[in-house]
């Protein structure tokens, strides 16, 4: 069979199982999301053993460590597998539920109720938890996933699938309902994201390449972020010794993440008394510092920021540093620079701190608070499929009830159009 | 300039119109929907000339006459246009409304925010209407708005831009908030559906060609239907009478709509008793049935219906109607051949209209009501933009909400993640 046959094949299963997914209970998305966890948990050795296939391979091929590491799946990663299956089953099931309702003057009643969207196409790279953390946020919110994972984890992903698939079975869930894209053919994942019609909804997730090659194929609408390019502004009222911890928290804690400090602003009221410590402890921390030609005043360490240097995305102990002249410099900075993922004030003024967050236009907004802490678990979601830096459907941390849309329902005692 | 550079520079414009509007107060956006609907008022007389030179042009072109009366500004559509853009002005604001607000265990505060989409491509046909009505629902949304009409009323919407950007100019806000591609060539269309990243959205109005070009050729998201196939199911516990005013309403009241009814489906039980009277009816109001086999043995008048009728938007008076076995049996005609547009059961069974309402999967699925009354104005929308039958973003009819996204906002006091 060529290899656009079979992607047809496949989603058209998964689109029989996203109808057969609009008929099941919540108790019954539960019972399989729960059974889900426990099969993965008592597959264990399985698992591993054919994810040392992957690993093995690989090594030969002479993939690089970090890749490796992320395609590891040890004793921890399969627990926190288990652990995110139970946590999802836990979660209030969004689909059903009635946000607004109200009535018309002919005493129609009209609401908007949360519905699944349908097939949704998740591409993806080498990390094997992501096929049961996508597979159970889809299921949840009622839909179906056709999974696209890593050539390179494909091994790992088939036992995975095979579990998750034993267990949806077993509670009288479609198959359709769980698809795997079964080959190492690249050219499956430009099949898939032509469905249009069949494919509602496609994920990319990994690195900006496989992102912008899925964005400029497609036909079927992607929510995605190419990249996290966030920004801490320091207000000349901020609270100095706030300012910092955050800072260090936002570059430091963990920077290989889209959701790290990328530039710090700082007022330049305040740079003067502010930049030397908090460079210093940076520096200390292993941080190189670049900055504009003020911040070199301040900290002559730095080395000096170029233009195509705001842009980018380090994912690593690297920090724009730029003073300005007010806020107005400083969202007019974001304005250009950003990627639209998160941006922060620290300020105690209360006119700047709204204006800020009316006026940064991304994906979240933040006052006094780490842009490390935009993530679907710290906000609360449960759990997050992606984030998305588009305009539309949904915007920041996408947990189960991104994974919906509303649809209109009316409740009528015979009305017409007059 | 080329058409490339020139649709650029317009998008560029509308851009910088998007990120001044994040500051533009819901009492300014009104001022100016005022102001535009006194001007329109006050112009008569020269929008009528204007509006003259299409006609005659369209005349001479030998355009169809049912092209020439969409591209027809009466004194009655002039006064629709007045009082469109006063209703938008009494509508609620959207933009800034906290949807939700919740507290992390950490004492921070996440909520989510309506903010505008940014800039939002409007490609349209003849109607010059629409200048209007896109760019003030665009407008009180927060949006700014790139108008693309038809070459055809280039005059007239020439003249109703200069008017409403005048009032726009008049209330201190930014030009780019309304910008007009002004030129005939219809590459100006590829060119600004290309544009990603500064077009967020790209909305079509017109027909199923002009849609599908835009949704096939865009890198930009794109919210559109592009037929209504749309179909009313008589359940055997439908009340007769009512069924009968409904699907005559569905089908005759303005069949031209993308909301009128192309399928009849009735339950075969009540077939015998229901169909013959009305399909009287219907035939007597000057509608063609088209039949199933069954159908043609209670109405010996009906024509064959053919598969691919099923699929067809008549946009007449042609009516499928097909006998099924049950409910089940209408939902899975439905899924097959609906284009997601609206569905309507009747029935006074309360646990198949329940079914009914959570298995149909359209943008408005309604029980006991007439399909003609999905409508941002039956709805209490206030206005519409067009309506979706997309499964992502917004699903039917939309107003102004669906003219925004939701951003998340944090409310810190020095969190940092640990």
């Amino acid at each position: 069979m060529d290899i656009k046959e079979f992607v047809l094949e496949k989603a058209l299963e998964a689109k029989e199982g996203a109808r057969a997914l609009l008929r099941a209970s919540t108790e019954q998305k539960n019972r399989v999301l729960l059974n889900m966890a426990q099969r993965i948990l008592d597959a264990r050795e399985e698992l591993k053993k054919e994810n040392s296939k992957d690993i093995e391979y690989a090594r030969q091929k002479g993939l690089s460590s970090a890749l490796i590491d992320r395609l590891t799946l040890t004793d921890k990663r399969i627990d926190e597998m288990a652990t995110g299956l139970k946590e999802i089953a836990a979660l209030p099931d969004p689909v059903g539920e009635v946000t607004r309702m109200w009535q018309r003057p002919n005493g129609m009643t009209v609401g908007k109720m949360r519905v699944p969207i349908g097939v949704i196409g998740i591409i993806y790279e080498s990390r094997p938890n992501v096929t049961a953390d996508a597979t159970s946020l889809c299921l949840k919110a009622g839909n179906a996933v056709l999974l696209r994972g890593g050539s390179e984890a494909v091994n790992s992903n088939r036992a995975i699938v095979k579990i998750l698939r034993e267990a949806a079975q077993e509670e009288g869930i479609h198959q359709g309902a769980i698809t795997f894209i079964d080959t190492p053919d690249r050219e499956a994942i430009y099949e898939m994201i032509k469905l249009e019609g069949i494919v509602d909804l496609v994920i990319p997730r990994g690195g900006e390449g496989l992102i912008r090659a899925v964005t400029e194929n497609s036909r079927v609408p992607v929510l995605k972020h190419y990249k996290g390019v966030c920004h801490v502004f320091v207000d000349r009222d901020a609270d100095p010794e706030m300012a910092k911890e955050i800072c260090i928290n936002a570059k430091v804690q963990r920077p290989g993440t889209c959701n790290a400090m990328e530039t710090m602003l700082v007022d330049e009221e305040i740079a003067r008394e502010f930049l030397p410590e908090v460079l210093k402890r940076l520096s200390e921390l292993g941080v190189k510092i670049k900055g504009c030609s003020k911040t070199r005043e301040y900290f002559r360490e730095a080395e000096e920021a170029k233009e195509e240097d705001y842009y980018n995305e380090y994912l690593d102990l690297v920090l724009n540093v730029r003073v300005v002249k007010d806020m107005d410099e400083a969202i007019t900075h974001i304005d250009r620079y950003s990627s639209g993922h998160t941006e922060t004030i620290v300020t105690e003024n209360y006119h700047r701190a709204m204006r800020f967050l009316r006026e940064v236009d991304s994906a979240a907004v933040m006052v006094n608070a780490s842009t490390r802490l935009h993530d679907g678990g710290q906000f609360g979601l449960g759990a997050e499929i992606g984030i998305s830096t588009d305009k539309i459907h949904a915007r920041g941390s996408m947990g189960l009830e991104e994974l919906t849309c509303q649809k209109f329902i009316v409740f009528g005692t015979g009305q017409i159009r007059e």
